[in-house]
């Protein structure tokens, strides 16, 4: 059967999170949806990532399997006016066909996530739910500083999920930037793979670094724990962003 | 009476414009009721621009007066917390006390705004809403071309509502840049003051001028023809920002 890769965008506040679940829309869901009124076709998609309810995608990569040969430009268009008339607030960016060793989960190298922070007094409006909002100013280069500790391969059990069901807490974290923008502190972190919740972890560790709460060496110490309960609090998923996954 | 400035941010969407009407909810609306949960004072406040139905505001400025004399930064603090619990998508960014003299609409020298337009095929997920979606690319060289021949003092009957209710149809536009980044062209406009729908008949005309389909005098001709006939489609108010008002 041909396979098709797909690079998507989508908005995770109507959301259950990537993967289709009982407990509500997904966008995976969404996108099954639109390729069975288009093809009629029942598939199961898989994406290079799930992320969770909330989290916003501007480059998740797919694949699907389809019964027939489609131009790929013409099968983008086509999923996006199934994706439009139905509400979805998921769109595909790009279709290409692809050889069938291709897995867009199993043959990713690199996934690359962005975390925004709004620093201001005042909530935001036209970026709820876009953003985690901190009423008060971060160090940016504090930060950064306290985010250089954790780059390279390390025992991330400090920084993720007790439900994290990957066989090993070890990861390589290739970069984690953090920068500002005006009253926007963003946060870049890039691995062959990050654990459930291992962003937002870091994020939320990050932000008591920002606020001069923690030393770049408390940050440490935190990894050195391997130990859940020595994480700052967890940061909200509105901020976080999975922006591109490398092949 | 004591008089207070404030800078808004509003999210256009779920607002019939800003200013108050019987038709529904308003951004006007919004920020008086949240005065008068606060002090249980009926004010008619005052904005420096009308913003029409979906179109943003990232730097509204308004003047109310109040009974009683507040700690600017505590009454920004409790406005943004009881337009938060009325679920309203305005945020006050700013307050500041003034002498009575000043008029958010009438003491304004400058009035900035963005139109944003996204070029892509695929529609926006993130940005709905938020931007102009123009399935094709558009040559921003080209429309800034065409944007320098309306900046200066001209008669803009081509380019404002039938509807507008301004005496003159004279203005003096002191900048209309045109500039891209990646897939997404940004319009930034600055003058005193602006006729109704000028930004948005401005670029929808200069869009034309994007897709090669008008020249630079063609759209020169436009504005010389002061024919509201002759002006290109008028743009939706998705892609519009009030930014900005200098005093």
């Amino acid at each position: 059967m041909p396979r098709y890769r797909m690079t998507v965008e989508y908005d995770g506040l109507p959301y259950v999170g990537w993967q289709r679940q009982e407990n509500g829309p997904s966008a995976q869901g969404a996108i099954e949806g639109a390729i069975f009124r288009l093809t009629g076709e029942t598939v199961s998609i898989r994406g290079a990532g799930r992320t969770d309810s909330g989290v916003h995608a501007r480059g998740q990569v797919i694949h699907a399997d389809l019964s027939r040969v489609w131009v790929p430009e013409k099968l983008c268009t086509a999923l996006n006016a199934h994706l439009g008339q139905a509400g979805e607030r998921v769109s595909i960016l790009e279709v290409m066909a692809v050889a069938d060793d291709f897995d867009a989960r199993f043959s990713a190298t690199r996934r690359h996530y962005l975390y925004r922070i709004l620093c201001r007094r005042a909530p935001p409006a036209l970026e709820a739910g876009r953003v985690w909002w901190v009423h008060r100013a971060l160090d940016a280069g504090r930060m950064h500083d306290a985010a250089q500790t954790l780059v390279g391969k390390h025992d991330f059990t400090t920084f993720r999920s007790v439900h994290c069901q990957a066989n090993s807490p070890v990861r390589t974290l290739d970069r984690l930037d953090v920068t500002r923008d005006g009253d926007l502190i963003e946060i870049r972190a890039s691995a062959q793979s990050f654990l459930h919740n291992q962003i937002r972890s870091l994020a939320g560790t990050l932000k008591l670094a920002g606020e001069g709460k923690w030393s770049v060496e408390d940050v440490r110490a935190a990894l050195d724990a391997r130990d859940r309960r020595a994480c700052g609090p967890v940061a909200p998923p509105d901020g976080l962003y999975f922006m591109q996954v490398d092949y």
